[in-house]
């Protein structure tokens, strides 16, 4: 038996299942206690306290980015508003469980409703909600082993951040998840892990633990009960793989040396080791949200000049592409509100949008900019996200010339934006195309939601045809930075279509360094004609990878 | 002075300035009251009541489309749960109107989270809140004449419904508002009651109360104190105009004969009259949501066939293209409800999606049309909403055909499919544009959001290219049903990218026709080949009437 799901992390998986079931169950409804109110809400007060211990000290074990993630879960078990709600419910006569239950929700309910990267966390926040509710049942909590004797395969509907930390490859063969996409938590972890992951797999959670499975995270298949023979020659298949990809280094280009620099995506300094080891020769995205999400206030000059600078230093022979802040949407920040609340905020005010009401904050950051690049001002590109018109590209580039920043371009992620790149090409410097939220808009279909995840597939057809027009023959350079560059067949078609660069996460870089090695142009654009010439996504992916062998050869 | 904001319903209106200040203060947090409680709670119910029964009697004076609408905002008083809730406040001390307002602030929450449609309502269900607290305080309602010695314009934020319904063009000579978009209600209204309307008008209810202004519903002004010499020339030209309207009969052509069906947009049997008053031949859009809104289980077999037989039957030589149901984002429905909460409801399940998900819902509808059909088969056409794929068109198809629904099509609103449209034109009879929700996605921009509303602007040259691309040479008809098919110049620019057949709501039909009948297809095409040469809205417009002479003669 196979479970087809979607490919999120490359490579080759083999172990017994380990099913994470989370189930805390609700706390009844009209549940009260015995004894004393200041009791009942001191036992409250101390689960939220324990588990908000817990998670901050699981993240210190973890360190890097977990760390993050998890101090912003215990701080919702620390929310002063939180307990304040506890206590009233109590006071009634609630149970502390359900009081706690409670109390979640109306923060639930506003995570929701703000959607996006705000909705995402509805997890995190139901994964906080569960455990105190577990301290105060008794209800054992859920768990991952983090010793094994063989490597196990984890499946579960979804992972919460905190289940998946300290989980290291030694222990870990794959993930499997029977929700989330390709670019889920579940998803980046992996990828960063560099194990093996499939998403959006279905009925993956009712395999029996123990089960043994082979899970290709290139193919998207999880194969139930495989045999000794195909897990050896998946096995073979890998090796050879990792020696190809070991093999391969230097700078990006075709196998006729048609260069094509690769290039990382980055969160900030901290992303900068990775990079370098993956051998990217510069940065082609680096998402500045990080400087400024959870916080009250921006950060100041100073603070943004010295992330940024790091940056350009620990690349002395190479572009640093900064796309400016891309707040709104998914990424509101406190002190950058949309001006209302908005019913589909990834169709809102975000990205360049945003800056037109907050001109302040974007002049500070290309301030920052300029200052940072003081010595290196060639190796500095700017580029602003959400772009969809000639106005609002032109605005953007004169606000950056004025600072001194001569480099200034787009992002291409809005389908107008790809329909009209000649246009836009009269006033930008450079583009760099987000396949994601391209997809996301061309086919109407949200990112998050697993059930559209096949037309987010970035080898539809129209989705080529889009990319194909932003290249257009204006003759100005564009790249690519989405997640559709770190597929090594679909690398090929982009550079056959014309892609200038490619940028995408650390660990992808080996893969699509190797794939392209051994292709000439000339095959490239032979496969990107066939990937468009059909079509469904299916059959575009199938033709493209006929025309470019030496990716089976390599086991990609 | 000019106010600049964006046309919502040509003509020309003047009079004195109404301010509506709907204003009624929230009761203050902590408000008591005096007496039992049962008392108060008696007080509450009657103020529930009195708005409810209002609500309702307003409702059946204005009847049509209002009835429902109103009968849907006294539904929200009456609703038991709210009571309930107003109750327990109540009884824990609450003053009656302050436990109202914070009753409906829960409803509030999870309207506004729900978004899209529902999102929309979030105004209606302010009104019935501000209705009842202002009974409950002996606060002054909002309220707008309803007889005027001469017709005033009338200015506001935005408009609920219930402030509209029982006006005339006797006594309005005009919308104003502030808020909205060209799709929102208040611009609906005005285009059904055939008032000049001027939305997204920042600073209209500055205007001191009484003054004259002119509002220009074409150009989207509204200019204060224009003199005498300039309203006459607005009203001389305004009167040459539905001279040539009123000549302008018969089928839709240019002025050397192609012709171009004219069509209509209608939501079910009631809206039959106004387009045959409108000379429609036919109906190019044939919503069917209201069928199946506000319901908790879907119409019969027979109610279905029912509303569809009388709509063909009223139209014994034209088509009649059905849309089938169009559920989910901003049109949710009881019974299909989307699999989970969506972070952007518009880029979630919904239209032929959500179908996939319910069939049987598909199902039924399709049998209800084939009944509905009998006799009259060769005249209903069917297409399906949301496509984006050639497998969903395929799959659209092969279910009309089983039921014997020859003739089966697909909207084009996802901006692959029109990217795409060769190859779903060889698998459908048929295509129909939706602009506007083309528009949102082809520039990721909410028509919720008035901040966004030139990125909507029809004339945006990256949406005609995408309409160009949906024509392409395929030789599939293909039709636009959007509120771009309204607009006389652009109707004369669709008909010059190739478009065969215009719909839109019934008011718009004589100023179309009137408008085709003056231009040759050839300066059709000139106008189309002029807007698509230029980079923004504004020119591509001006470049395009300044081939349609016609238009400005017929003071269009």
């Amino acid at each position: 038996m196979t479970i087809s799901g979607v490919g999120a992390s490359p490579g080759i998986g083999h172990g017994p299942v380990y099913v994470l079931t989370v189930s805390v169950p609700e706390p009844p409804e009209g549940a009260t206690y015995q004894g004393e109110a200041e009791q009942e809400k001191a036992r409250a007060h101390a689960a939220l306290d324990r588990v908000a211990g817990e998670l901050e000290a699981r993240g210190v074990r973890a360190g890097g980015q977990a760390k993050d993630v998890l101090a912003a879960q215990a701080l919702m078990a620390r929310d002063p508003g939180l307990a304040v709600g506890v206590d009233a419910l109590i006071e009634r006569g609630t149970a502390a469980a359900r009081a706690v239950y409670v109390s979640f929700g109306k923060y639930r309910d506003l995570l929701a409703a703000a959607g996006g990267y705000m909705g995402q966390r509805v997890a995190d926040l139901d994964d906080v909600r569960d455990r105190v509710v577990a301290v105060l049942t008794g209800h054992p909590l859920p768990s991952v082993p983090t010793v094994a004797a063989e490597p196990y395969v984890l499946v579960a509907r979804d992972l919460a951040p905190a289940d998946t930390v300290l989980l290291t490859k030694d222990v870990v063969a794959a993930f499997v998840t029977e929700e989330g996409g390709p670019t889920s938590h579940t998803a980046i972890l992996a990828r960063a892990m560099g194990v093996p992951a499939v998403v959006a797999a279905r009925g993956a959670t009712t395999l029996r633990p123990g089960v043994r499975v082979l899970v290709d995270g290139g193919a998207g298949t999880v194969t139930v009960e495989p045999g000794e023979e195909r897990v050896a020659e998946a096995r073979r298949v890998s090796d050879a793989r990792r020696r190809a990809l070991d093999a391969a280094t230097g700078p990006g280009r075709t196998a006729d040396g048609h260069p094509v620099p690769l290039l990382a995506n980055i969160g900030g300094p901290r992303d900068v080791k990775a990079a370098l080891e993956g051998g990217a020769e510069g940065v082609g995205l680096y998402r500045t949200e990080f400087l400024f999400l959870d916080r009250t206030e921006p950060p100041t000059l100073e603070e943004q000049r010295d992330a940024y600078r790091t940056v350009l230093e620990a690349f002395p022979h190479g572009k640093v592409v900064v796309r400016t802040l891309d707040a709104g949407a998914d990424k509101p920040l406190a002190f950058l509100p949309p001006p209302t609340a908005e019913p589909n905020p990834a169709l809102g005010e975000r990205g360049i949008r945003l800056f037109k009401a907050f001109p302040d904050v974007m002049s500070a950051q290309l301030r920052a900019l300029a200052g940072a690049a003081e010595g290196m001002a060639d190796r500095l590109q700017v580029m602003a996200p959400m772009v969809s018109t000639v106005e609002e590209a032109a605005w953007f580039v004169h606000e950056c010339a004025t600072r001194g920043l001569d480099s200034a371009g787009a992002m291409i992620e809005v389908p107008a934006a790809a329909l009209r790149s000649k246009d836009l090409a009269g006033v930008v410097d450079f583009f760099s195309i987000g396949t994601n939220d391209l997809a996301q808009y061309a086919f109407a279909a949200d990112r998050q939601v697993g059930a559209l995840v096949a037309l987010q597939d970035p080898w539809q057809p129209a989705l080529l045809d889009l990319i194909a027009a932003a290249v257009g023959d204006h003759g100005v350079p564009c790249g690519v930075c989405g997640e559709a560059a770190a597929d090594p067949a679909l690398a090929c078609v982009l550079v056959g279509l014309g892609v200038a660069t490619l940028s995408m996460s650390a660990p992808a870089l080996p893969a699509v360094r190797a794939g392209l090695a051994r292709h000439s142009l000339a095959q490239c654009r032979t496969a990107a004609a066939a990937a468009r010439g059909h079509v469904t996504a299916q059959a575009a992916r199938n033709a493209a990878r006929a025309e470019l062998p030496g990716l089976a050869e390599l086991g990609l």
